[in-house]
């Protein structure tokens, strides 16, 4: 029976579960396949730290270079991490022609042109299902609708760790600081939690999945990222009285000069949103983590499932380690089609993006404030859909002045909340929150 | 460039969406695939008839032979429904080695298994995504995991007409009557809507998935079904004191016996079911589909999307054309799992389906009666969550008494209620709903 060889890089929680599960359905796959995946070599960092799968000593290596040298290695699965040994280790292997399967989204989103071009040269294929949301199939759900149908926008609740915390300080009404305490105590946080509570990691899916969707070519740097550290209890409350849960949402989709190649545009952008209590990503609750797609011929569409975690990412290896064999078996390895090679949109700036503000102003209690705030927003063309004032029983404490607006330009409301925040009367900034209607 | 030749049988809604997403995505289908798509031919019944996408006159033909005679025709798409017809078409198709796309569940679930069966023996593929929940790729989906990851259970929303009225019955409170003629006038109901309000067509549906998923051969008459037309606007108001929504799912799970290989057994059923209010398959409102899956490796997933409609359906078909294309130009047929020649599992007879029930008792209003229920009840070690009686200022009209069990026996349950429906002081027969917590 054909054997694939297959090398693994990198043994953490997601190597465990490669390999657990690659043992557990040995038999299946077998069956299915018509030839068995052998793993021929694991490269860790420490050979002598003990693991709770354990590795045969004859597979284990502590060199990378073992990995491309060894002729029997015919697909690397690189779980290393980090961007520029990852990089060596990926190019090394396409350039030997062997197959790459990463979980690495840092890596794709900081250099994975480079990746698909170096696929693309020399015939052999790249998977990255579970580089973005393990459990999700969002990897293969873009590429399988990439030839028959055109999609206009993806938005999703793409990391676990804030979906934690904002849906614990949605249901408890806690601030954020012992909540985010939890979630490291929980294991859902790291020890340095920045990446996950800046936005950033959302912002790296983000490129990955907008590359594959619309043919962008965006550095997460590039995505307006705002994160979820400034957010407060009054937050979630105000955002009831309004009917809205508040999620950290990565969006991207087409806005302007469709059909008019090159001149095309998309928004790129992960932050706080609000959105309606009733729709369903409102229902991602915990660590879940969910992509709504809108496109041409399917409309609306949702995929939601558990976005990391040793077996729903190890499950996500181990279907592209199988769908790779299948390409290899056949003989039709480049079946499977990579983002385009030249940028197909351009990404629209900031300052002109269009949605929905939740606007909070912390005024003076004085005649006229309200008829002020309302003119200066009318100036800049930005129209109210709802307003809201609380009564404040101590009158030397600033008034709450809550305005939500109809879809609105982003350099016009920061114009006008600026000219605000600028006035005597507003007596702390003025917080604003993107309203999704997802 | 290699072109590949289809043949289309059928020409209603999604037969021109097929054709119009074919033609619209041509050059993009072509820059993928490094091949055409060409469709040689299109079978249907009337030629006469005016039809939204217009079929070149030189491909029409209203015989089917044609497309099972034409050497140019590699692949058979199946979209005249119904079933005797239908598998002469197919096994047709499959016996002259050509690959066969069918959105044709009622087809499937009647004879699967042959269709299979001849698709192996001819080393030809048959896909069918268009089948189950058209804007929805679960068919993909489990048949990707099914080398690397065990299913567990799978639970539905699989038909949109009956969601469409269930939900405008929630939201506004009314009778199934009015519900059901506004969905007919709108297109969500066909003039007869039996298949559709009966169960009957997620049974269908359920059975494709099921096969897939865990290996059973049903036919759709074993599965336990129940429809809608029975539910009163009353009992979605009951449901909501409880937390509840009211919901037809199509449920298949494994169930006891694990790990013994023939052993095994699962339920089969579909039925109105209480869901609670927060949780995700309660948020799927009007015509939309969803499916949650609970696998080993993957947890909890959710998919969910347009059910019907020629585009979403059109889609699916295309998408699976486009696979089947790949695979013809690799020259890999078979590449794709079908589901085990073999049943794996068996099904448990309805009378062994363990899950938590709504019981609506009416009884006359006098002493002991609650005590009588209770006791009817733990007597079958029937173990009660909740109970509540309504207030009921008429003194002779029934009083309303509501309980919500524990997990509990089918058997057990529906032989507590034949008891209590004996009884004198039982004035209306007693409603049972299940009820799931997804």
């Amino acid at each position: 029976m054909r054997e694939v060889g297959i090398g693994i890089a990198g043994f953490g929680t997601v190597g465990g579960g490669v390999l657990s599960i690659l043992q557990r359905h040995a038999h299946d796959i077998q069956a299915r396949l018509g030839a068995r995946i052998v793993v021929k070599r694991v490269v860790l960092r420490d050979a002598g730290k003990s693991r709770p799968v354990e590795v045969p000593a004859a597979l284990v290596s502590t060199r990378l270079e073992d990995l491309l040298e060894d002729p029997a290695v015919e697909v690397v699965v690189e779980l290393i991490g980090g961007v520029d040994q990852a990089f060596d280790l990926v190019a090394g292997a396409l350039a030997r022609k062997k197959h790459v399967v990463t979980a690495n989204k840092a890596l794709l989103a900081a250099r994975g042109d480079e990746i698909f071009r170096l696929a693309r040269q020399n015939g052999v294929d790249v998977y990255y299902e579970a580089a973005v949301c393990g459990g999700v199939p969002i990897i293969r759900t873009l590429r399988e609708s990439l030839a028959s149908d055109r999609i206009n926008s993806l938005m999703g609740i793409v990391n676990g760790t804030t979906n934690f915390i904002l849906t614990a300080m949605a249901e408890r009404g806690e601030a954020i600081g012992p909540v985010l305490a939890e979630a490291q105590r929980l294991g859902y946080a790291e020890a340095d939690p920045t990446l996950d509570v800046s936005g950033g990691d959302a912002a790296q899916k983000l490129c990955v999945l907008a590359q594959l969707a619309f043919g962008s070519r965006l550095k997460p740097e590039e995505v307006l990222t705002e994160g979820i550290m400034g957010l407060s209890p009054d937050d979630f409350v105000w955002g009831r009285e309004f009917g809205y849960t508040l999620k950290l949402l990565a969006v991207a989709r087409r806005c302007g000069a469709p059909g008019t190649p090159g001149a095309e545009q998309i928004e790129a952008r992960v932050h706080p949103a609000f959105i309606p209590q009733a729709s369903l990503l409102a229902g991602v609750r915990g660590a879940m983590n969910a992509v709504v797609l809108r496109s041409e011929a399917l409309g609306a569409s949702m995929l939601y499932g558990q976005g990391a975690g040793a077996m729903p990412t190890g499950s996500a290896v181990v279907s592209d380690i199988i769908d790779l064999t299948r390409n290899i078996l056949s003989g039709s390895p480049g079946r499977v089609p990579l983002p385009p090679e030249e940028a197909l949109v351009r990404l629209r700036g900031h300052a002109e993006i269009r949605c929905a503000y939740y606007l909070h102003f912390s005024v003076k209690d004085e005649p006229g404030v309200l008829a002020r705030i309302a003119a200066t927003l009318a100036a800049r063309s930005i129209s109210v859909a709802a307003v809201q004032q609380r009564e404040q029983p101590d009158a030397a404490a600033p008034v709450p002045l809550v305005f939500v607006t109809h879809e609105a330009r982003e350099a016009d409301v920061r114009a006008a909340i600026a000219e605000i925040d600028r006035h005597p009367s507003t007596l702390e900034p003025t917080r604003l929150i993107r309203i999704e209607t997802v």
